[in-house]
């Protein structure tokens, strides 16, 4: 469980293993399905048996993804096996626990995440990279295997998901430089991009319509609310999760330094989102109410209505950005 | 005026040159503008005097570029001097004709359209970059100056703006090695970021509002239509310009190929924009109508009704795709 020489014990490891299963973790996204994939191709092209695990189907977006036909949602032998987690914190993202794994597997632990527990007897966790994807790159890199335009369309997809289109401050110079060498492996951006960006549910446009039509802006135009009642659920036909992201629409608004979405997901039950853009702490706001997250990105529950929880909302943000100014 | 040489040529000509009045193109964008002052700056570096002109003033998502308050609506001196001309494909482009430049000026021209006039005494264009900002870099290296985080972050700019994010298919490998060495000189991404994507004003949200209100499905779910009214536009208070982009949220939708934005601009003026994903010809759908564009993106006017405009689109796609289903 040595975390510096882990890297090339891992890639010992593999070199030797005859077959590899590979886990990804729940409610999938582009970077664990395309770094799994792209890993469990290289493994292939050295002769190696592999299997792909998630504990839920590929969400529709990836399923253009080379190989994502082949990841099942049956969990493969985990007995005296060489099993490798993807972009996974703890095996808890997997539905997995250490009692359910043979003693005698070997558990390899590859990831991007700053809060990844090293619960593998090798574990290689680079939270400088963007992306599992730029992690990954570099393991095929050691193996010695050429990537090739698949594995490429996997790899760019991981980045490019991660870091939302190279927007994000986890992106680096190093990301750039690793994705011109995915580019030069003659990936198609146009179809990659229409794949993972052009499929909305049709459920989440009515939902964001119904979100601008609640569109209020408060604090001299700094704060920006939108509301959903489960009404509006129940119009849109959209599921509970399809309003994630929709804050930004108000976040991307001239002048507003904070955005909050209240979404009705039961009776007296209102989860709150909470976005800033330059200076205010949301995560102090989310904290007063039992709530907590990031600076920039946090988030509470309420017991109480819509318009009750909007608000007490609305009077602690408008006291937070008057404290702000004063300062 | 021959090609091939003159990018040494052009390199020679600012050498010697004691001052250069630099040119970018009405509607600016984050390429012209961003290119410009990196230039700019970049001479500044070695000495000259500098003056920055574009027709129009600066948009405010680009207002934190570093120089921007030093570029002027008044054009300069325009005889006896270098001037040159920042992605701009002709002289109209900047409300001027030759006319207006002395015979005894120098004219300049860098750019990366593929439609550019070749107007200047010495031209570099390069089709193959996906901003005048790749060009831009490739000058300043050639000038040998080193690129500090304000020329950086205006080259940045000028990149992320015209490749869309790096989603756009004018992103090559290359556009991503010189990010890479942007990112290298520290600029700050989510600063940058913010100011160019999160300055939306609050007229396009709500335009975007009406719009989606008015969102229709037709042919099984593969168009996608939205209209704006003058009452629209009157009730969200937003100009005619504001409306562009939007129609990209109808092409969003999963299993649309194609989306229609219809706008009233006028009393039976009815502007058309389309859009397609995968392989409807929309610029064969426009040219029935007396419009056009290209491929995937294409353009016409009715001078009918909104809702008469409406039917007539909605009957040419609906067989268009019919025909394209059966080929």
């Amino acid at each position: 469980m040595n975390e510096s020489t882990s890297i090339e014990e891992m890639i010992e490891v593999l070199r030797k293993a005859p077959s590899v299963a590979l886990f990804s973790h729940v409610s999938p996204d582009g970077d664990c399905i395309g770094s799994m994939l792209a890993i469990g191709m290289a493994l292939e092209k050295m002769g190696k048996e592999v299997s792909f695990y998630n504990p839920d189907p590929v969400p529709r977006n990836l399923a253009f993804l080379p190989g994502s036909s082949r990841v099942r949602q049956e969990l493969p032998n985990l007995v005296e096996k060489t099993l490798m987690f993807v972009d996974c914190t703890d095996l808890h993202r997997v539905n997995l626990t250490m009692a359910e794994i043979s003693g005698e597997s070997t558990i390899l632990n590859l990831d991007h995440h700053i809060s990844n527990e090293y619960f593998g007897h090798f574990n290689w966790v680079d939270a400088h990279a963007s992306a599992s994807g730029e992690v990954a790159i570099a393991l095929i890199g050691y193996l010695g295997v050429e990537v090739d335009r698949d594995i490429a369309t996997n790899l760019y997809t991981a980045i490019v998901t991660d870091t939302g289109c190279f927007q994000y401050s986890n992106t680096t110079a190093n990301t750039h430089r690793l994705t011109a060498e995915l580019l030069d492996k003659g990936i198609d951006l146009a179809i990659i991009h229409h794949n993972i960006f052009d499929q909305k549910p049709l459920a989440q446009i009515k939902l964001l319509q119904s979100a601008l039509n609640g569109l209020e802006i408060h604090a001299e135009g700094q704060l920006a609310t939108m509301t959903l009642s489960l009404e509006d659920f129940q119009k849109s036909g959209a599921e509970q999760g399809l309003s994630e992201g929709l804050v930004n629409h108000a976040r991307s608004i001239a002048g507003v330094e904070v955005a909050v979405l209240l979404r009705e997901a039961g009776v007296q039950e209102i989860k709150v989102g909470l976005r800033s853009n330059l200076w205010l702490n949301v995560n102090e706001i989310a904290a007063q109410f039992g709530g907590g997250g990031h600076q920039r990105a946090a988030g509470c529950s309420l017991k109480l209505s819509l318009s009750e929880a909007k608000q007490i909302l609305i009077t602690a943000i408008e006291e937070a950005l008057e404290i702000g100014r004063n300062h």
